[in-house]
């Protein structure tokens, strides 16, 4: 059986297992205050060119997106963010969980747009009502889309105008940095979003991600509430290591963009066999559409989740691939496919 | 420099890295569901003789003590724990912050009695106070006593008379189990406690916590609140193989037991040098109390905290060793110790 | 200037003043303990004909509503309601400040139905997810409808399918109750809901509104939830002696059919100026489609909110009566209109 | 019988019923925003000779408490009050509710020292413990006493050095102002504390307390936190009309003068029976140690809290007078007393 359920099927990258290896007796300091821990986030300063971030590390997203929001938001504020965002639909209220509402905004592709944001603050008046303080965005979204440039600036601008924060749920942002079509720059993101966070558990760690605050007034007193949601690892230097393993050389992009050629070529190779997909993706989640017979045989060599039904006749089921996602899995696929497909 | 700071000072112990590389590769299902956790519960179910408790596997001892407690808990009731207990103390409100109370009890040994407990539970009378519902013990404690069967069965005995639930923070259990005058069995404690964690995190794991539910009625739904906390890992294998490698052969208590020697021959070696303790310990935490002018010179060696100012002359500081100690570390703090002794 | 803002523009019916002049200088047990609150539970539960539900006085339905819903919840659960239901546009959030998720189901006439709620039990599939758990509805509804029997009993269906919470809202229970359609009996309601609140600050009293839980799991320990929310107040006796006054002779239902006649008048009158409504209601909150010129004059001498857009040259408004609503003001209000009219 | 139970036994001033009716059927705003909060604040700011302060009504302490706490705090910041505070012992957990983690400090006076204040800043010293960030103190404190200028002059001295913000529950702040050794000036309220809250309900009105916001920083969105809270009353008016009625013509001064001055003869009567007490106190609660039978027979006639037991033959009660308490019941206390003490 071969799995494209999910991107964190496997274990982690050799590398990092080899890391921990050679510096397992090491005596370290505890709570991320250890030198991979420093030397992991003087890595990412460097790689985005900018000293006055800080970076934090989690061991998940659902922590990280929980910590950072109750940290960020004061009682009375609320998320405004994609009906498909993950805080809304797959954290179990988690946000919600410490105290504040999160706006759904329609959305057929998963992305939210500047317009919707405004028409969010309009909508939100006075006092009876939340006040709409953080939009939340993910990069790739839940859908396998990415935000452009211009739909960035654009909402970026609608958040200066409003006096919102820009948060990015980058849980999948190797596979957007690295897609084809993206042309948002990693250097940049410091300068997009007031926070973000790199995700490394579903690209190549064990566990792993990374929050940026690139906005001074939220970073006062991080610490404590990384603390406070039980986020904060004693040995932080698991995280430590595996960031500076993933970054020191740019393995996290090579990784990323493994999954995404992997993806690729299942695109070309169900194109060719002549279905259409949901949702149009380049990166490392697709969504094509198959008859249901063809997809009750796959499942009997293939893991995946059928996704929605289309019609009587076809669903759409969704493929993942990873860094860890071999060839052979993605020749197997096209293959089995092409050969019922024929039939 | 050697350190006795703390008891996660150091990686894994090397047969958990081992048993990561040998299952890397494997695609597993994720978010506990893998055939790791399983056999781990199964370990551990067996060892306890118990097929009818749940076990699920956390991060750290905040994050299982915040996420078990506010999911034991209506909004209205409050835990009862020792005034050093570790979530009154250094947890950052983690629980005051999942709405609970936290009431102090007063101590001179890091534990609580059945008495404390019934004079709390008469002083809260009615509905203008919380409710007190659970009472938190640590074993070892935060001053690395140990409770004995009598006082728990005491404890257990008032709990019962005021419908209160005992629950145990495990962060030491290891070291408290195989500490020499312990007289709790470990195959015991699923019909002590209501719930209670096995930390593992301070005894060889990278990171790693299981929490033990026992009472069937805090069983319900709990996975949804390891979700809601972000607390359910993706790659849930992680702890899985950890809690296999730790007790399918019994190494959980080898390594603790080792770290139990080596406190104690330290203590040893500290009374042998003429100094007393603040407290008496059996496990791996010790107190001795040293001239300010001897721990001066430690320092420029050996890493330790400086717990309490005795007089103007003395002060106590903590020791801890872990499963990762060298006996050469442990000789060569005796050695010094002894040698600034007979200056 | 008349008012048609809202009903809570007067004070209270003068046989409230009167009781509360009546009775000021007896000295009463605090916390609603006293013997008006006392008499007025038996007098409610004479007129449910129900000895078995508790009865709690709250001074505002967004107080109710909170501490209620955070009561009855555990940390992972969550309330399905209307999009237009008050917890979610009017609260601030405050349910979700408790901790918990609502979810929002679309509506065109305020009411949700069972179908809707089975569409949201099934898409909340596992512990990824809220577990939904308590349905809320509103009656009347935020936009003047109301339930009929049928639909209240098709959803109770539907909650005891999903063992879900049924709660109503009822801060306008005396004008959906008096409606000339209502097929529901006052009587019935303790069977019919798990939990409800009948409202008085917008049917004759100063403030106040009077939780039933008929559910007997949900009872235990619920003035602990009052008191710690802020809710209890100190002098009780001023909401017992409200409702005392409101139920002993009936003066809830008499207030409520004054208002709903009035606004009945006025639907006439608008009806027979050649006016449209928004919806159709047969309480006392009205929503017709007015020219914007024709709204601009009136606004010279009534208040009241302008709802919604219709199109370019028309805006439905929203026309509220109350229990001190003068005939004098709906007649002036329908001179007017047909004098504008007939330019 | 005659009540001495507590401050809030009868309805209100017999001016603020009138006053009720004289404006009962006029139409205003609703939520606050009605003309009678506004000259009630007019009148406060006047008295304060503070334009810039912002004052928001509520019903009741521990809901003003709640608010105002949970909105000035981020989630990591904690609150310091003796062990004797309300928010700490009679307020249900309602702070920790919040998530706000309450800090207690031994006191044997009802008060907190600036000492006290300084060994809990240095006690909390990094992320593992929550930031202490807002002091709180009680002005008459539970146990009756009063806060002298000097005392609360080196807490602000203190709370600036440590950045906290300094709050006040004014409960029965009256009592407190018009205690014969006060040397508090009211008017210097305003500069001393950043917020604090003046009470009524238990001098004179039906409910009441009004919360003065000194601090710019602890203003901003202010009224969101109420309605998120359940605290916002639809008809505001009765709040308003109160604070008028109350503060225009000084009654609110002339109540607090008479429930001491009832205070003080008890007092002196008690003492020439040759009583002793077991705090002293110049405001409207005192503390009488009896014989354990000559209060039982005082049961007879009269209502009260036994406070504690001081050894097997006595106990301290407490007595509380009200703006409401009659000369009568007074003399009735004492000729009762008088003729027990002579058996």
């Amino acid at each position: 059986m071969i799995s494209f359920k999910n991107d964190y099927s496997e274990g982690a990258h050799e590398s990092i297992l080899h890391a921990l290896l050679d510096t397992n007796t090491e005596q370290m300091d505890g709570y991320g205050e250890d030198r991979l821990c420093i030397q992991a986030t003087e890595c990412l300063k460097d790689l985005f060119v900018n000293k006055s971030i800080d970076i934090h590390y989690f061991s998940g997203g659902t922590q990280t997106n929980l910590t950072a929001i109750s940290a960020f938001l004061r009682p009375h504020e609320a998320v405004i963010a994609a009906e498909t965002g993950h805080i809304l639909v797959h954290e179990t209220g988690a946000i919600e969980a410490t105290g504040h509402k999160v706006i759904a905004v329609p959305t057929q592709t998963g992305k939210i747009s500047a317009q919707q944001i405004e028409a969010v603050m309009i909508a939100h008046e006075d006092e009876h009502m939340v006040l709409p303080k953080l939009v939340y965005v993910s990069n790739s979204t839940e859908t396998g889309t990415i935000y452009t440039r211009k739909e960035l600036d654009q909402i970026k601008l609608m958040c200066t105008k409003y006096n919102l924060y820009l948060y990015m749920d980058g849980a999948r942002l190797g596979s957007a940095m690295t897609a084809a079509d993206n042309d948002v720059n990693f250097e940049e993101l410091t300068t997009l979003f007031d926070a973000f966070y790199i995700g490394a558990t579903k690209n190549g760690a064990l566990l792993g991600e990374a929050l940026v605050i690139c906005r001074d007034e939220l970073k006062h007193y991080f610490r404590y509430h990384i603390k406070q949601k039980g986020a904060l690892l004693a040995k932080g230097r698991l995280l430590g290591i595996q960031f500076l393993t993933l970054f020191k050389d740019a393995l996290y992009f090579d990784l990323a963009r493994h999954a995404n050629a992997m993806a690729s070529q299942l695109t070309s190779g169900i194109k060719s066999c002549g279905y259409d997909f949901l949702i149009s993706s380049t990166t490392n989640q697709i969504f094509p559409i198959l008859p249901n017979h063809v997809i009750d045989v796959l499942t009997e060599d293939f893991d995946f989740y059928v996704w929605s039904t289309i019609d009587q006749e076809n669903s759409a089921i969704r493929l993942v691939t990873s860094w860890a996602t071999p060839q052979g899995s993605v020749d197997d696929f096209i293959h089995r496919l092409n050969h019922l497909s024929q039939r």
